[in-house]
C-alpha cells in the first residue's frame, strides 16, 4: 500500500500544481510534451515486451533499466493535460471525463511500479505478469481518451 | 573520475550495440524517439533554468527531480543516431564527423552528471554553476549539429 500511497500522492500533487499549463509556455508545447514522453515511454515499454514475447533474450539489467524510464515517464504526462490544453492525439473525453481519465492514468502508474519491482527484483515470470497487466492498463486509456 | 567512467562505458556500451537502429522499427521511429528524449530533456532542464534565473523559486526536491530526469535522458538519445538515421533536426555533420559528435555528446552527460550531483546534494550556487556548464555543452553540440 505504501507505494500505492506515494504514486497517487504525486499524481494529487501534479493534478493540483498552479494554473493550467504553468510548466509550459504555451498549449502547443504541452502537447508536444506529453506525446513525447508517451514517445519515449513506449519505446522502452516495448523493449520489455520483446524479451515477454520471447523475442528477444532476457537480460536483468536491460530490463531493469528499461522499467526505470517507463516508471519514471509514467508519472510526468498527466501534469501536460491541464484545461487549455486539448489537442494531438488526446480526445476530448480527458477534459470532458476527467475523473475518468485520472483514475485510468492512477491505474498506469501503479501497473507499471508493479513491473518496476518485478524488474529490478529480476523475477521473470512476474516480470511477465506485471507487463501484461501493465499493458491492459495502457490499452484500456488508450481506447477511451486517444484518437485512433 | 567514476563517474566518468561509468558515462563513458555506458556511451561506449550504447555506441557499439550491435546493428544501426536495433531497438527502433525503421529510421522515422529513431528520429521520433531521439527528439522526444530531446523534448522531455529540454522541458525540465528549463524548469531548473528557471529557479537558476530567479523566475521560480528554489525547490530542493524540485529542482532534484528535475535534475535526476535531465540526467537519465541524457544517456538515451544517442542509441538512434546510428547509420541509416539521418534526418529530423540533425544535421549531416552527425554522421561525417561523428568522432566530434560523439565527443560532444559525452561533454554533456558529464555536465548534466554534475549538475544532478549539486541538484541532490541541494546546494544552490553549485546548481548554477553546473547549469550554466551544462547550458554550454548543450550550445555547442547544437551549434554544430542541429539545423537552425
Amino acid at each position: 500500500m505504501k507505494l500505492q500511497n506515494i504514486i497517487l500522492s504525486t499524481a494529487a500533487l501534479l493534478a493540483t500544481s498552479g494554473t493550467a499549463f504553468a510548466q509550459f509556455q504555451n498549449a502547443e508545447k504541452a502537447v508536444e510534451y506529453r506525446e513525447s514522453v508517451f514517445t519515449v515511454m513506449g519505446n522502452h515499454f516495448g523493449r520489455i515486451g520483446a524479451v515477454v514475447k520471447g523475442e528477444a533474450p532476457y537480460n536483468k539489467d536491460d530490463v531493469a533499466k528499461n522499467a526505470a524510464i517507463v516508471a519514471m515517464m509514467s508519472t510526468l504526462p498527466w501534469q501536460a493535460f491541464g484545461p487549455g490544453t486539448e489537442g494531438g492525439k488526446a480526445k476530448p473525453d480527458v477534459w470532458s471525463d476527467n475523473a475518468k481519465f485520472k483514475s485510468a492514468s492512477e491505474k498506469m502508474q501503479l501497473a507499471v511500479a508493479e513491473l518496476n519491482k518485478a524488474a529490478q527484483s529480476g523475477d521473470l515470470e512476474n516480470i511477465k505478469k506485471t507487463f501484461g497487466a501493465t499493458g491492459q492498463a495502457c490499452k484500456a486509456c488508450h481506447d477511451d481518451f486517444r484518437k485512433k
